[in-house]
């Protein structure tokens, strides 16, 4: 029999991969379970962008241009414009999510054994991107007492090897929620024009800060361009996640160039959701606002509460829609499998990510969950209720 | 300055990307100019397919399951079924294309300096994506004087080596049009066995054979489960290439579960083009019957007509819609070149793919092209006469 490669077998499952069958089990048992371990916001999708596909008139379902239209490119820099962007339609390459836009650029910079600097806990998928293309993830730690603040930039300079390429941020961050400040992104700014390294930032949530914090784009460091590389999505910002729609941003000219040869091998991002995401841009700055609010709700509401439980310690997230969770537990993965499992709560149990998976140090981030709080308030507040339960039952076996 | 990847660099072009900028110039100047250069059909896709998605009733444009749907898996094995092709929704993971299905292959299969062989002339982007993983591409030269049927096993064989991992076939082929026969997929599964590799089949223009020939597929092969790996898209077969839906499609267990993790990093194939492509799958017999009679037709005038060109010979294909015609030119690129940028026959030009770049082999098929018969016919007669004018003024000038 035909053998499976290194690299296959090294791919990384996700880190709830595992309890999906639990979570499944519960339910035909007639437990309802809250989904706290998702992406997946249950926002409305702007209805403008889903008119667009509604009403399209499109009779041969042709490829689209490999890097989007210039139509589509421009007015998308049309909106970076007002977001303190200064970009063309030829910085621009759109991709199949932002998840198709982190490949192409581990790509086009990386070679095999080349390395990449993360601050952890980090989106798990990039271990998955990285993996896919041989490249070593090196994880600097970021710290929950800290808030997951940008670890010292003494950290990072220990960890560069000439091997490394890049540091690559996600803000505001996914699992963490943590909005990176002006003088953080100068800090980063620094170490890769001294150490010459690209500065990819995953800015996919960018829209959702909360607070009144404002939030930095490393397109808008002075004298950066020909380092800074921006992964962009609409899956969160329209919540259109199926519409498999991202981009890279970079006015590094070379880079883009590179780029687009992936782009084209792969000739062309889906036809449908070009056309939902360029009318997704004229969503009215009052559904934005909403989303907004609603998000903040949520947050204050699932913060003030996870502090209400005994033993649990969680960082105050200024960003994204996510925050980690340190539980009063050993180990969360079995914890996270124990409530799935053996507990419901009036026949209803929730479903968190176990943190453990967002970490590439081993044994870190080992009594931690990620909640994601893309359910209502009323639902959010269950949630909590039910994991307080959970963690007086689980303490007490 | 932050340099570029060794991959990047070696990321090939596509074979006509030099050619575009002279298109553009000549219809800048008025000139009309026939795309016999692209695999992009005129046809028009299936109704039902584009009514799926005008009439689609998505509110949160949410995310795909990361292998597509169960019930669309189980629509396609059922497809399969009917073309001889007995596999279960288990067998199969949904793609973003065929182009992403054949990246999640090479991935599973293929650590960096691996080898993979190649019937060539082939597919110019299975050059992309082998040296996006590092790849390295074994050419085995098929020829046009037998009309590019399978090599020699004995030159397969004399090629295998220890980093040997897979023979890739396209079936029928993309650009010969040649259909391969039971008995070469026979000859190819000896030897897949004797060496223990995978057959790799991308088999995306299953439903255009002509002249009443049958498609045989690599799955139908008995002893070959472990081996066989179907590379599969709707692109071609409804016309719908924007859709980006393909499949990879195999009964070797360790081999799905790899490349599901692939899939699963990158989240979710496009939802609108799910739905699209599940309704396609109702698309009647007599939709095919006129696509596949309107492509035999084409292919029958254009070959014909093709004949009578003094010096112009032509491989006649069986299936899929391009074939490699040799011209009585040196340098098919230069030729290519030379009648967008300085030639016109009463305001009309067209635009062909050279066939140096579907070969790995340098110097091979520089006095072929490509032409995909993806016009009507009477755009087909024309553009062979005017093929036909442009060869005897470049030979005489
Ligand atoms: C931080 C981050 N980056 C990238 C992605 C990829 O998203 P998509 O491919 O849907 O754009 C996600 C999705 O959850 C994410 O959280
Ligand atoms: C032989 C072959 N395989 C695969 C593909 C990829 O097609 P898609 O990604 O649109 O499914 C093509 C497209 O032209 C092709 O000709």
């Amino acid at each position: 029999m035909p053998s499976i490669s290194n690299k296959g077998n090294s791919m990384p499952q996700s880190p709830i991969r595992k309890l999906v069958p639990y979570a499944e089990a519960a339910k035909k048992n007639g437990t309802k379970v809250y989904h706290l371990n998702i992406g997946q916001p249950d926002i409305k999708t702007p209805q403008v962008a889903l008119d667009a596909v509604k009403n399209n008139s499109i009779e041969v379902l042709s490829y689209a241009r490999s890097e989007g239209s210039e139509i589509y490119r421009t007015k998308l820099a049309n909106y970076y414009e007002k977001n303190d962007i200064n970009v063309t339609a030829n910085n621009i390459i759109a991709t199949t999510g932002g998840s198709e836009a982190l490949l192409f650029t581990i790509g086009s910079i990386t070679d095999p054994g080349d390395e990449i600097i993360i601050p952890e806990p980090f989106y798990a998928n990039y271990n998955g991107f990285s993996t896919a293309s041989g490249v070593k993830v090196v994880p600097v730690i970021s710290k929950i007492e800290n808030n997951f603040a940008l670890p010292a930039i003494e950290d990072f300079e220990k960890l560069i090897t000439s091997k490394t390429k890049a540091i690559l941020i996600c803000n505001p961050g996914n699992p963490t929620g943590y909005l990176y400040s002006k003088e953080e992104l100068e800090k980063l700014k620094q170490i890769v024009v001294k150490h010459d390294l690209f500065l990819i930032a995953d800015e996919v949530y960018r829209e959702f800060t909360y607070d009144g914090e404002k939030h930095n784009s490393v397109m808008s460091l002075d004298g950066l361009d020909q380092h800074t590389i921006m992964i962009d999505s609409v899956s969160k910002r329209y919540s259109m996640c199926g519409a498999r729609i991202g981009c890279i941003v970079s006015r590094n000219e070379e880079f883009i160039n590179t780029a687009l040869k992936f782009a084209q091998a792969r000739l062309s991002p889906p036809t449908y959701a070009l056309l939902a995401s360029e009318a997704a841009l004229d969503t009215p700055q009052s559904y934005f606002d909403e989303v907004i609010e609603e998000y903040q709700e949520r947050r204050n509401i699932l913060i003030s509460e996870l502090q209400k439980i005994e033993g649990v310690r969680v960082a105050n997230p200024k960003g994204a829609f996510y925050c980690i969770a340190e539980l009063p537990v050993e180990n969360s993965e079995d914890f996270a499998q124990w409530i799935l499992e053996k507990f419901h709560h009036n026949n209803e149990t929730l479903m968190v990510a176990p943190a453990g998976g967002f970490y590439s140090t081993k044994g870190e981030g080992l009594n931690q969950v990620r909640i994601a709080y893309v359910l209502n308030k009323e639902d959010l507040t269950r949630c909590v209720e039910i994991l307080k339960v959970a963690l007086e039952q689980y303490n007490n076996q």
